[in-house]
């Protein structure tokens, strides 16, 4: 079934210990849409600059992703970010943030998004997030992405958002900041007190869990050997998971907790290269294959 | 079938940013023991002082643990150990240690002992457990737990060790000092060139993996709400894990996966309390019953 996804597109420059790219696709719902495209025809919706290049609407076209949404800003400059992660990949420096036609980024969805089953509102101002979810008529299952700067600065925004989506993903760190409680099953069980039904909790290296009303999934990370950047692994977590919740068409319990395993394929993928030049690649074989792998070594 | 296990008693010190125990039961195979007992008659190697209490005797007693081979030093002093943990968990210092009695740990395996099938080398120096397993005549499955002091002053020891044993249980900083990789995959297949067949590498709250010859499986930790004090948490682990083992009787790769949830869930009843305090309690219904809780979070 159709899914559209909402959030950023960016150019990132990113620094680890080994290497370095300027410029590379980035963005939260660019990561997604990437991520979801061997499951489903994401719909992006989104705001980029004049300065968006070319070869980057080719790549996404090519990938399968529909881009009616996207919206060249006239006069405008794409966002860009920059980041730097310290050798145990366990910390990350943002070293600068231009948001340029994010400031003024006002979703609208295009004829027949409206009509979209599964919404992603990927990580973006949790206002601009509510606008957008406002245009989807009557979707079977949102999830809202967050970062600790909207709880930070627009945390009222955030929790009327939670009274909306069905929903939210978010990282350790970011549970643990909303809910001022550092084990991260009660912070999760807090969550679920401030609106959605569901929390899906991201834990990086050490997997993630998804938790709701009797539904309680926990799994480890696919086990890579070499990270080459973690940028946009939870945006591709998140392309994954919700690509196969789409594609097989419904949000039961059975449905999610298996889409807790393409989120995590899709995430392993993600960090083995910079940008999208690993997961960019990978079709419905090798997530298939990556599943099976993942299977034998989570379940008994 | 007979499971023994080779290391140390204690009295420990522990102070958490919530309460703290001043001279509370301890050591690696006291609560290896513990952990085990439900599943076999754990036979306990170690030594002890004089001031060792005649409470500590009954309570594992009581508990099923074999006691033949507990030595009582003539005039000596039991091991005692104290350390503070960090409001996060994740930092512990050590207060101080007084080896006392350990000091001269020479082990000697009571008559009968020498026919046990499941060894369980506790932490200890490597020469005292190669000196415990060299009195093991024929042993279906051995496992060698260590720790980083030992990795930095009796290396040596430990590699020879690690030629004699079927497997190693180590912690992810034990594994990183061990094999200088950072990513713990890589660290486990290195510890793999280095003599065992199979290693079982504990990431505390982040879970543990299993890893050999056609042999890999992941999982979460059970979702503990409330820790008390994680201290014996790993010694938990292992006694939970090789309590199984020896109960099922083989060290098959569908054994071992199954024992990886049986450590898990005993790991979860220690660090509910301090020393064996929660643990200690708990029989084989509640061991079946987090068991199968675990299996609903852990598999599709």
């Amino acid at each position: 079934m159709s899914l559209v996804v909402i959030g950023t597109l960016a150019y990132d420059s990113v620094e680890t210990a080994h290497d370095k790219r300027e410029n590379a696709l980035g963005g939260s719902a660019m990561y997604f849409a990437v991520a979801a495209a061997p499951y489903v025809t994401p719909q992006l919706v989104g705001a980029v600059g004049e300065d968006w290049r070319d070869e980057d609407t080719a790549m996404l076209k090519a990938r399968g992703v529909d881009l009616a949404g996207l919206e060249v800003v006239p006069g405008g400059k794409t966002f860009r970010w920059g980041g730097r992660y310290e050798p145990d990949w366990n910390t990350r420096h943002t070293t600068f943030t231009e948001l340029n036609v994010l400031e003024s980024f006002d979703p609208k969805l295009p004829a027949g998004y409206d009509a979209s089953k599964f919404v992603f509102l990927a990580n973006a101002h949790p206002a601009v997030q509510m606008q957008g979810l406002s245009q989807v008529k009557d979707p079977i299952f949102s999830v809202a992405d967050t970062m600790n700067l909207w709880i930070d600065i627009a945390l009222d925004d955030l929790k009327a958002l939670m009274q909306k989506v069905d929903a939210l993903i978010l990282n350790d760190e970011e549970a643990r900041m909303l809910t001022g409680e550092n084990n991260l099953i009660r912070a999760a069980q807090k969550v679920l007190t401030m609106g959605p039904k569901i929390v899906i909790l991201k834990k990086g290296e050490h997997g993630a869990f998804i938790m709701g009303e009797g539904l309680h999934f926990s799994l480890p990370a696919y086990p890579v050997t070499e990270v080459i950047d973690p940028t946009g692994a939870g945006d591709s977590f998140a392309g994954g998971f919700m690509g196969f919740v789409a594609k097989t068409g419904d949000a039961s319990p059975g449905t999610l907790r298996r889409a807790m395993l393409h989120g995590t394929v899709a995430a392993s993928y993600c960090v083995q290269g910079f940008s999208v030049e690993d997961i960019g690649k990978r079709g419905l074989g090798d997530y298939d294959e990556r599943f099976n792998e993942l299977m034998q070594i989570v379940t008994l």
